[in-house]
């Protein structure tokens, strides 16, 4: 935590919906993380029903301990949209008909060709000496209430228009009427590295670069490394530069830099090199998370799901006899389906993944979680046996798909 | 709403990486879903942070609303984990170490076949006069207060830990103390008939079958039918009959049922039939949906991820002339990649997608969001050409995944 007096913020999140459990609310993890990017406490969040009374109260109580509070939802035009009229009641601030916001509500309606209805007149009902937040992808606009020593921000619930809105108008408006000087951050997305090691690795650093946090997070296999300093902390740079030294090719990604399979691409791109997959225990997977990536036509080929062991025979061209005398999740069996998948493809490299994902399937010698690698490309034979934490068939598979494309990654940054 | 006086909840949560961004609650969402489906009505959830003040205001509060509260989080060891020593400040009960909760931490390390350090016994220090949860998979014990009027149950943060704790030891004690009498509920999953559609044909339900509630829930391309009533009303077993003879074929699972791949692969093993896969946009989705259901060796044999035109042409033999005269995103394209996947598996069944899922790649003729699909078995040749709503390309990829299956299905139960 760092140390200096920060502004306080509080998130409230409006809507039956979610107190049913019918949403689940992504509004207010998305709000605290950007508040908290900026530098703000957030001391609380709380999620209000369709009641003008308990959403008042929760709008009162809030703004009566922090500094800003968001709220979303509960802008619409039904009559189970409350927020407005609980504001007003919060605060004591009568509602009225703002012509401005009708404006936006019907230029909006006319946009998308639609004729407004009556209800919709409801979105511009607004308290009394709001400022108007304008949704420039929706109908209902949002608005900012002076709660002194609050300011309450009302956004609508639709997540795509929130986030707007919070980039738009929001933002700009907190970093400006508090002053804020967000502190420094960075964040190093590694591979093949756990974080007790990262702690051993990187343990020094706040001693190194006083000022400097250091913070971990695990998203398996993912592990996840951030620095954090005050604006005028000099040595952030300084310790990104060691940190990116000391996790050499254990670093794939940083801050809101690219994914797994997409910096893969990158690297086939640069060199002109295309890709090819021969899957069993992923099921797709490998290739999905590529496909997920516009634009990956232009370095992924094709993949072969060769679930049973014929297809790995007659596609890939994994020999019979191999089959018989390793079995379908061994080295020499990852190694033949990455060199079909080569070979048929003409690709210039190929990885392949074959193991036993559970919950049937386990022996002695191959518990539920072995799980074997290929790597093929230019001069390059690579496999790989591992025995994947056993946490369930599907984190198992995704677990190997991570592994698979990183063992790709790591193969080309440092042939031989 | 249902209209009898329902008991009332309260949701809290505990932790500082949720008020930080960091963790996603979706502990709240689960027991919010589970309090409604039991007949209590949630009046509001809450997240305190770290401070021992901050939880215990929350937890007075909120069993001062409601009958019921549930605390999620900060049971763990670490000096952090608070919720014990809120509620003790909360309700003026003192802490103290509990011999019985002492027993089963130190026994969830003995089977572990760990050394219970000295900072565990924290997680026996409970609140005087409570009633210990046992944690049957985790170290952190619970404990259920009575906060007269209200009962609190601290649960740990761990989901699965919660969830298991959820079901073994709350839910029977809140059927039993509250003597609730949970509403009935049907849940029925559709594909093929928008929320529009679905009301204009079931919409009569509540007139037909006085006291039976009737909601609607999207999630694309799946809608969802939900039928609610008291549990003294006698209509709902016939309400579900008339929905799922409406419903037809367009009806693929309910409540508690199976996901779509289980659904086609449980069709398929009553027939002794296995599938292979072609896909091209949606670039093994299918295959990983499939492979996600434990078992789907014994249906599904194999698929193609042929994202170049070479490999349409060298894997499945779509005729070089054909793409020359269609395209790759074309009907005919569709069929000769199903017949083809067909042919060279010897899989009675073959499905194959191709299509545009943007952002790039959109003509005229085709744009952004045109797929095509084909689905060939025992005398059986169907394609069909679709234009996804655009919703971005994931969306899009994942809509035309469902569709893919669900013609399959459809093919399966009526033939010809």
């Amino acid at each position: 935590m760092l140390d200096r007096q920060a502004a306080t913020a509080f998130v409230v999140s409006q809507g039956e919906e979610l107190l049913s459990g019918q949403t689940l609310d992504t509004n207010a993890n998305f709000l605290c993380d950007r508040l908290t990017d900026l530098g703000l406490r957030v001391l609380g969040a709380a999620t209000a029903g369709d009641r003008t009374q308990d959403i008042a109260d929760v709008l009162a109580a809030s703004c009566a301990r922090a500094d800003v509070v968001i709220c979303t939802g509960g802008l619409g035009p039904t009559a189970d949209d409350l927020t407005a009229e609980a504001a007003s009641e919060a605060f004591g601030r009568p509602i009225e008909l703002r012509a401005d916001a009708l404006q936006q509500v019907e230029a909006r309606y006319r946009r998308a060709g639609r004729v407004m209805a009556d209800s919709n007149r409801r979105q511009a009902m607004l308290p009394r000496g709001c400022d108007l937040l304008e949704n420039p992808v929706g109908t209902a606009p949002g608005f900012a209430l002076d709660c002194s020593p609050a300011r309450l921000y009302c956004l609508p619930g639709v997540p795509f228009e929130m986030k707007r809105m919070w980039a738009d108008r929001v933002q700009p408006d907190l970093l400006d009427r508090l002053a804020l000087r967000p502190p420094q951050r960075r964040l190093f997305r590694v591979l093949g590295r756990g974080e007790s090691q990262l702690q051993d690795l990187l343990g020094d650093l706040p001693t190194l670069f006083p000022g400097v946090e250091l913070g971990f997070r695990t998203s398996m296999p993912e592990n996840q490394v951030k620095l954090v300093a005050e604006p005028d902390v000099p040595g952030l740079d300084d310790a990104a530069v060691l940190v990116r030294e000391r996790l050499g090719r254990d670093l794939f990604s940083e801050d809101g830099g690219e994914e797994l399979a997409a910096v893969v691409g990158g690297l086939l791109l640069r060199r002109g090199e295309r890709l090819a997959l021969a899957e069993s225990c992923t099921g797709g997977w490998i290739s999905h998370l590529i496909v997920t990536e516009a634009g990956s036509s232009r370095w992924f080929d094709r993949g072969w799901v060769t679930y049973s062991n014929q297809a790995k025979v007659q596609d890939l061209g994994v020999p019979l006899e191999l089959l018989e005398a390793h079995g379908a999740v061994s080295e020499p069996c990852a190694l033949a389906m990455a060199e079909g998948a080569r070979a048929r493809s003409g690709a210039d490299w190929a990885v392949s993944v074959t193991g036993i994902a559970g919950p049937e399937g386990g022996s002695e010698d191959k518990p539920v979680g072995t799980v074997c690698f290929g790597v093929v490309g230019p001069g390059v034979q690579r496999t790989r046996r591992m025995q994947i934490p056993s946490r369930g068939r599907t984190p198992t598979r995704r677990f190997s798909a991570f592994i698979a494309l990183d063992m790709l990654r790591r193969q080309i940054l440092s042939p031989g």
